[in-house]
């Protein structure tokens, strides 16, 4: 199975570097941007045959390795692979 | 509008940040788990009433801002909000 997890500031929490590249695309002159917020994408390769039992392992790491439960929320999705 | 867009290392290429991360995970004992690969996960919000030239737009600051394109791959999705 592949997990696709994203990790991101909560929306409470100032995104310094999201404001920079959205200084730096409004210098470029292109568009109407008004927001950028930067985040973690990470794809992670299992086996398990059990999506309930997947989903519960995934959720584990992101709580206990992938993110800072203080400053950032998840989501992750499971696609099966075979 | 909104992009959610992905930034990934290309297929070809190391990572050893998801190396560490895979091998954390495997400390942990939790599942049987084969690869971790870590990306980058940008939203942007932005006004344009034309879902064309929004791809252009958005295509044009992945490649010219937010990837790069000799090491990495970019991906996004563009969400109509009203």
């Amino acid at each position: 199975m592949k997990a696709k997890i994203k990790v991101m500031l909560k929306k409470s929490i100032l995104d310094p570097q999201g404001k920079t590249v959205l200084h730096a695309i409004q210098d470029m002159n292109i568009g109407n941007f008004s927001d950028v917020r930067i985040g973690k994408y990470i794809e992670v390769s299992f086996n398990n045959s059990n999506l309930d039992s997947a989903k519960s392992e995934i959720d584990d790491i992101c709580k206990k390795l992938l993110s800072n439960p203080v400053m950032e929320d998840y989501d992750f999705e499971i696609e099966e692979i075979n």
